[in-house]
């Protein structure tokens, strides 16, 4: 009886997307700015210039990672922009494709929302959170407007306040400790939009 | 006419709590890991035995640092605890005192918020961090039980959403933007507790 040899053997091969993976993973761990390469070219057991071979520099590899999150992101309101009728549910819409988008790429949100800006990537990253954080701001506006959303709170610290709770995901959120991220949609949007208070008559 | 100096001449002096104020912003720019006494001790003017007079160590002035956002954040569960009637109560006591903290001690929350648990400091914030978190989860639970707020969500779920919401302030809250306290406080309870929906009856 032959033994069938692995397909790989020694250090492993990487494509741009498992090398983008460790890359993220690494980030998250020790910060942006607290990778080099070398750290990278270490954890991933190959040279530094196999990793060139994928990616001219850190910086790409940063721009890759959080264009993944944001394209995700930015497609979700896409969807939400096709809904016909009340702004109210363009809304809901976006709010739980976000927390799907989340859950799906925990690893690329997280650093995308981590970025402060001191390179070119990240301030394009923080350019383009502005822009998705304007289509929600707008989006509370027009459902203000509509009659559907309160009106007695500034739309932007609306937007801010409803994503701050989507976005705290990336704090407490493990995958496989439960939740999915269907019950974590539906209880972002049932708090967010009909509150945690149940109403009941004084009477009960 | 003579000139009178200067009461502070040269290199300025520091108390503890000011020399603490200013590490704490290092710390928030550049993060704990990647500040070190030098550091400090460049941001201060002063020399580093200078600081070694206040504190033993860089830990002690994270321990310090951490201990004001959380001793804020207990007194105010404290506060609530001490309020008689229905759970609800005790909890929207909870989240407003909370948001006021986040408020008048904004970077000091805001270090805590990032402390990863690296050190022995790090680790006893984060131990007192979950005690705070199962304060808010009893009390969501009880509300829950006392018929005051809806039975459809893990009350551990509620609870880091609705915190995600009041954390989320540290992100995008400034002083002098507008938005008083108690504004955003409003706003927090507004949207936790009765939600962003306007119910109206399809006839309208």
């Amino acid at each position: 009886m032959t033994t069938i040899p692995p397909a790989r053997r020694g250090r492993p091969g990487y494509d741009l997307e498992s090398l983008l993976e460790v890359a993220v993973k690494l980030f998250n761990e020790r910060g942006y700015d607290g990778t080099s390469m070398e750290d990278l070219s270490r954890k991933l057991g190959i040279s530094k210039s196999a990793i060139y071979h994928h990616v001219p520099s850190k910086e790409e590899l940063l721009r890759l990672a959080v264009a993944q999150a944001l394209d995700g992101l930015f497609a979700v309101a896409h969807d939400a922009d096709l809904i016909e009728g009340r702004a109210i549910d363009r809304l809901e819409h976006l709010v739980r494709g976000s927390v799907a988008v989340l859950v799906e790429q925990l690893p690329f949100v997280t650093l995308l929302l981590r970025v402060r800006g001191n390179t070119k990537a990240e301030r394009a990253a923080l350019a383009r959170r502005r822009e998705f954080d304007q289509i929600v701001t707008e989006l509370v506006k027009q459902a203000e407007l509509e009659g559907d959303v309160r009106p007695d709170i500034d739309p932007a610290v609306t937007s801010r306040l409803l994503f701050g709770m989507v976005n705290s995901l990336t704090e407490w959120y493990r995958p496989r400790r439960g939740s999915t991220g269907a019950d974590l949609a539906d209880a972002v949007c049932k708090i967010a939009f009909d509150g945690l208070r149940l109403n009941r008559t004084p009477a009960e």
